[in-house]
């Protein structure tokens, strides 16, 4: 494993007084998704390993079937060193508030000691958690939505939270370690190992001569008459950093431009 | 309502070859919820507005009943001047890769002009996008998941990424000025206004039609030995982001190259 400043396995999602299976299943798939695995429920008001559970979490239903079922909510969070719940509306007693991404940005500090837990509470489709919920979490996060429409899916609501937990998670990752074999951790436009190196300065310059004297060759460009023409090429592929595979390629194109510019009458 | 340094309408999100209504509900629901309007569907493989689909949706199904029907991706992207395809798999061929964020932070300068418009192409619910349809996108995205269940539900994978856009429309920076919005990462390099407008995706391929064109006529390339040809030039092209004078340049290469092709022996 690893060196990760801290475990997801540290992190519990909390569903208290869910209405419908499908909704437990979805959670669980974004759950998984994030590679988060702690599922617990708070008194459900529905049947919760129901077929819809099942056909929604996709491959993720042993979570909901490992999922303790509790009747309080204190007993869902027992062990948690910091409690946050989700909470869309504004209250009347205002509460310290996290927007998702402060509470990535806090919980790499919050989850520093192995036996600290964070649990993430999430209330009732269609009302939420209570006033007596809220005020037993330490924090709340809201998640910034469109103020005319501001309820979001249930299982939408944790996949954005389990996102920023994940990249948080993600992070402070140490150098030269693959996160993702498809990411590539600096803030460059390439994800990849790229499959050919990048041209050199000598290559590409080798092209832009070998461009220059094709575009004379069929009769494109007149170095009499320049334009702004060699600039704009010039501009336009040193943008792109073509790699070396790329400028063979062009070069190809080149000489059978050049070859056909030959033999024409 | 705030100076923003852009408009959420100037997002589209694009769905190809989708199955299941309700997943197109639930899309139209995480689109609501962050502030986005545009939804458009390309070839869907079911029934479209059903009461499985309204019923997802949860009060956002004006955004399904307002979705225009496209027989191809390149309809329902012709306008936009950054097409993003949402990508979960390594490809043979890398591709200049986003992550969530990394998107985020771009989209200010991308949407510098209010005429811009960013595409958000989302394929199947078993299979993605294909080769083809990720080889007419600028940019791939990918959300970082876990490896070992990395396939998210369609509406949850939106849902992060317009959460994604609504944090880049919320955050207090003034609008996007002096930034060339073709350049990624680079801000400082060229700190000037562009000189020609950003090439629409309409433009990119009339001209990739007329490239493959021109190759064959000067016998570099055989369309039935194609190897990655055609879609490494892609790769290319779309990376450097070609504005509207330089796609008419390369155009007026390719058609002198076929004026000497016609005329050679």
């Amino acid at each position: 494993m690893l060196d990760r400043p801290f475990s997801l396995a540290q992190l519990r999602i909390v569903l208290v007084g869910t209405s419908h299976p499908g909704n437990i299943g979805g959670v669980a798939r974004a759950m998984k998704n994030m590679g988060l695995a702690d599922l617990a429920l708070v008194a459900p008001r529905c049947e919760v390993r129901t077929s819809e559970a099942i056909s929604r979490a996709s491959g993720a239903d042993a979570l909901v079937a490992a999922a303790p079922i509790h009747a309080s909510l204190d007993d869902a969070v027992a062990d948690a060193t910091l409690v946050v719940g989700a909470s869309a509306r504004s209250r009347t007693l205002p509460w310290p508030m996290f927007t998702p991404r402060q509470l990535s940005d806090a919980l790499a500090d919050e989850l520093t000691s192995r036996e600290a837990r964070v649990a993430l509470v999430f209330g009732r489709e269609d009302s939420g958690l209570t006033n007596d919920e809220l005020q037993r979490c330490h924090r709340h996060v809201c998640i910034p939505a469109n103020p005319d429409f501001s309820s979001l899916n249930l299982a939408a609501a944790v996949q954005v939270l389990a996102y920023e937990c994940r990249q948080a998670w993600l992070q402070d990752s140490p150098p030269g370690v693959n996160k993702n074999p498809r990411i590539d951790k600096e803030p460059a436009t390439f994800g990849l190992e790229w499959d050919s190196p990048l041209a050199s300065h000598d290559d590409l310059e080798r092209f832009f001569t070998h461009l220059e004297r094709a575009l004379i060759a069929v009769e494109f460009h007149d170095p009499a008459k320049p334009r702004q023409l060699m600039a704009r090429l010039r501009r336009l592929y040193l943008r792109a950093r073509p790699d070396q595979m790329e400028i063979s390629i062009l070069r190809g194109i080149l000489t059978a431009m050049e070859k056909k510019a030959k033999n024409a009458r």
